[in-house]
């Protein structure tokens, strides 16, 4: 607990520094954090080949060696990374609001950092660059905790982020790597009320249900993405095919991509063969309702656990609705609040369900796949929200800030 | 846990409806409401005085009996005050920001409620009515926790509000109230993650911590609030004078008031015994640093327990810096990140201080009892926040709601 309370506060310390820095020096230190990760990529490769060799000879999956691999191109995408938000505007400082009061008070809302932020967060070792210089640029102090399987590789990119800062004129605590092992460091963590003012964990079901359990310092986080497309009797079946195959396949193992497709009754005799054809084709198994079943050949009967599941994977279930209303139903009741989406021509029908689906982003005749920082247009994103709390879908630099209020009278008292 | 998760269960339910309600419909309750309390009077005062007559009995404080006590006047209050929420415009619906992104997807952030809101609070039986009425107005359920010795009082005004809702078209699960007195009922409420959105306790410091201590749901609030006023060297003595007097003792009782009096040393011998001497007048008791003790006579020593204390009374520790620098040190060592403000008719110095204090006001030449969210021209306040997310500062409507992405295509799909 000491050694962790020392991390904190040290973040705590350089905060106070970071939280004044102006936007230059914060974009400064960003540009040598990437020269950093460049000059010292030979360090970073030769320590994430140990990771993975330990990682493969624990006989890890596939796809976890795979997250956890880095080679040059992705060293070099991690610099980019730095480099672009280096680019994107400083929100400490931005004025939300200004406006006098009757008696002459002047307000003002002016974005502050939130201070220190921990990221708790699985494999992938790119993510610890990420992180790092998104909660810079908004002047938080980061500590870090990725996956006991990347520590190596996660040292060597720390070391290398922290030695650029020291030439910045940044204080090297901005960014810090919790590098011991024991799980129990991460509860520790999520008690440090005081010391850290924010946690946000990135990685499966477990993990962020272990945090959420366990916390007492806040957390933002989505558990999991259960996302639905909707296909509307007034849909266009073409529009309709071509984003349920996006939803589902470009990307499967993703939170926002399609894990149910409901479709309206009178639009399924049409559409459904049609979608279930050109997913079969890209490897998707189906599994469906009675009615779906009577439409399509060869498709397996959906449990109560399929309209519950979050498959990541080449997988859909498929539900016939009679109506718009019961396509609502559906995603209140088996929704994740992550990412649902509608597709139809009436805009009637489509201004209702934006307005009455609960969730982080409601999509109409677009893919779910674009519920993402960069393709919404946050420049970047540090994770997506389904707490209803600050912030609700995906986190840029905005939402690593906080609006205080500014006021300025000339002796002004209270009545 | 039973019995509180069926309250929270009818509560979720009935936020799904009160979500989709117009402005007109929730307005057209708020008003109904107010007539309701009016009409009620007699019953909501006759539970007030069995209320009142048992605090008395037990031995309760004169200040506990005084915040309890209802009275005619109290209750036209109370309606007044719903009927000042239904003039305010609805937050739902409220488009943050609009734009287009590159491909041609069109992007909104749209207010929505937060869902289900858990108030957990003290003696005064006249904040239920102002916090149902802030609830209902954002779209929100309610699920109210008052203190054990208003609960006949609470009965009464909740049993008032439930009947103008029926007639309203308002589910009357929008406002519930949780009679059971059990102690153990209020951890359990803090247990409900998934069923109550947010936690707004109210009251002491020892109620906020332990909510914030067993809180798995999250919880908003402030802890204490450890208000300064630093006098600069800059300051126009007269109105520092003002404002510190305001701060101190127009309502002592409060978490906005000031407790502790910096002063910068080239100003004190001018400023400090002037203002000792008009706070004084106003029966204050003064503490403080040899320095301060050197140039007004009488005042005792200030301990270390002085510069944490939130005195919520007339007493006020004074302490002599030697520059803004030193201020800022001691605000940022012993603050609560509630309320600062700076007297000084110097702005370079101001703007530094508003920059650079962390607390959710800071004030310049203006009276640290401003922190309020009806002086900040929020309307209404349901809470002032200290923790540095979602809302920093006072609550108002507004951060009782949380924007949701609305993306609009022509069957963009993510390439």
């Amino acid at each position: 607990m000491n050694e962790l309370r020392a991390v904190a506060e040290r973040a705590r310390e350089a905060a106070r520094t970071l939280a004044a820095l102006p936007a230059e020096t914060k974009n400064r230190a960003l540009r040598s954090m990437a020269d950093a990760l460049e000059a010292h990529k030979g360090a970073i490769l030769a320590a994430n080949r140990e990771d993975v060799e330990e990682a493969r000879a624990r006989g890890q999956t596939p796809s976890l060696l795979d997250r956890l691999m880095l080679n040059e191109a992705r060293v070099a995408a991690m610099a980019r990374g730095l480099r672009d938000v280096a680019e994107l505007p400083d929100p400490v400082g931005e004025v939300v609001e200004a406006y006098e009061r009757p008696n002459g008070l002047r307000v003002q809302r002016v974005r502050v950092p939130l201070g220190v932020i921990g990221m708790i967060y699985e494999a992938r070792p790119n993510a610890t660059a990420d992180a790092a210089g998104l909660c810079l640029k908004s002047g938080n102090a980061a500590i870090l905790r990725g996956g006991s399987e990347a520590l190596r590789s996660n040292r060597a990119i720390v070391d290398a982020l922290r030695r650029a800062l020291d030439g910045a004129g940044v204080p090297q605590d901005a960014i810090q790597l919790v590098e011991n092992p024991d799980r129990a460091l991460v509860d520790e963590m999520l008690q440090l009320v005081g010391l850290i003012d924010l946690i946000i964990p990135r990685g499966g079901e477990g993990l962020i249900q272990r945090v959420r359990q366990n916390a007492k310092v806040p957390v933002l986080a989505h558990a999991k993405g259960v996302c639905h497309v909707y296909v509307d009797a007034d849909a266009d079946v073409e529009k309709a095919t071509k984003i349920c195959v996006n939803a589902k396949v470009q990307r499967p193992g993703v939170c926002n991509a399609m894990e149910t497709l409901l479709v309206h009754e009178r639009i399924a005799p049409l559409f459904l063969p049609k979608a279930a054809e050109a997913l079969r084709e890209k490897g998707v198994e189906l599994r469906g309702c009675p009615k779906a079943r009577a439409l399509v050949p060869d498709v397996q009967p959906a449990t109560e656990a399929d309209w519950e599941a979050e498959y990541l994977d080449l997988v859909l279930a498929i539900r016939v609705v009679s109506s718009p209303e019961e396509a609502l139903e559906h995603i209140a009741r088996y929704g994740s609040r992550h990412t649902d989406a509608i597709v139809t021509e009436n805009p009637q029908t489509a201004q209702e369900f934006l307005r009455r689906v609960d969730s982080s982003a409601v999509m109409w005749n677009a893919s779910t796949r674009f519920n993402d920082g960069g393709e919404l247009g946050l420049g970047a994103e540090i994770g997506i929200s389904t707490t209803k709390l600050h912030a609700y879908g995906p986190m840029g630099l905005r939402e690593l800030t906080v609006p205080k209020f500014l006021v300025s009278g000339d002796g002004h008292v209270r009545e």
